[in-house]
């Protein structure tokens, strides 16, 4: 089973977002892919069997605007006590779990069959994941960008928690503008 | 002229160092080098022809202690109001700069002649340096770590103030377990 894949742009000083939610443009090599980015977005669509996402990540509206596009069509569990009021009419189905992070992997693991479950954010899931000893491999898409200040990628993780974690480097994958690097997460080495 | 390079090693989530001074062992690969990152160093100390580095990153203690092994003999110029008492009979000759990081990289820049002025720290270091526009080219070495917490890479960076910078990759060289991004530093595409 491949697991649970957490899949984040990141800039190159640690940031996943912007403090006021508005767009750093970490995403912006995504729409108009090098070659080389492509293969790894290709991959990505290709080995993925249900994705899980935070609400914001989702998204603020009360539809599924936006999502139409997606290339990823497979259900997608959104982890939020405040679904949208509208049904959702587009082409991916969205299972909206209210009782955490634990139960949407559990639902989306058994959706994805022998494909990831792939987690693309927000932070807050990411380090719900990371804390609860659910994340297997880790890709992030290092962008060439100095926020200054933002959301960490692994924001509000207790001091420490992480550091235990071993990292092993699986991939490195250069691509003109972004550089995708991805690792298999262990428990603690010592 | 190749300019000022600043070269830092930085874990997976963004941090430099651990908020409690401890060692995060952010350098663990220095010492004990695969090829590929044995290739990286031998090139930055060939092309090296001047330090500058914070107090800290200096030393804590009073004298030069651990400088005697360090493959770089050129002059590195600690940026200190409280230079060590004891006087320094190492192989490599300090010069402490009272006056500030631009006097510092003024004072390298003549020393260095026709290579790097490298700049290898710490975090308040490189932000003065960046916020002054005195960074050519940053070298980062990707350690796969997950601190969760810790001191960023540019510590007390005005927010916003690194978002107008162009960084464009220049290279990435992979090894083993660390990976080394280089990138030229402009002012800001729009």
């Amino acid at each position: 089973m491949p697991g649970v894949l957490l899949d984040m742009a990141i800039s190159l000083d640690g940031f996943v977002g912007n403090s006021d939610s508005t767009d750093p443009g970490l995403y912006d090599w995504y729409f108009d892919p090098p070659a080389q980015s492509k293969a790894v977005i290709d991959e990505l669509v290709d080995t993925t069997g249900a994705i899980v996402l935070g609400r914001g990540a989702f998204g603020t509206g009360e539809d599924a605007e936006g999502w139409d596009d997606s290339p990823y069509h497979v259900k997608h569990f959104v982890l939020t006590h405040r679904p949208p009021a509208k049904s959702m009419n587009g082409p991916i189905e969205f299972v909206f779990v209210p009782d955490g992070v634990q139960r949407a992997i559990e639902l989306a693991r058994e959706a994805a069959g022998e494909k990831y479950v792939t987690v693309g954010g927000g932070a807050d899931v990411a380090r719900q994941l990371l804390a609860a000893g659910l994340v297997d491999e880790l890709q992030l898409h290092i962008v060439p960008k100095l926020l200054g200040a933002g959301v960490p990628l692994f924001a509000g993780l207790e001091p420490g928690s992480a550091a235990g974690l071993s990292l092993t480097k699986t991939r490195v994958v250069d691509s003109p503008v972004v550089t995708h690097l991805r690792y298999r997460v262990g428990a603690s080495a010592g």
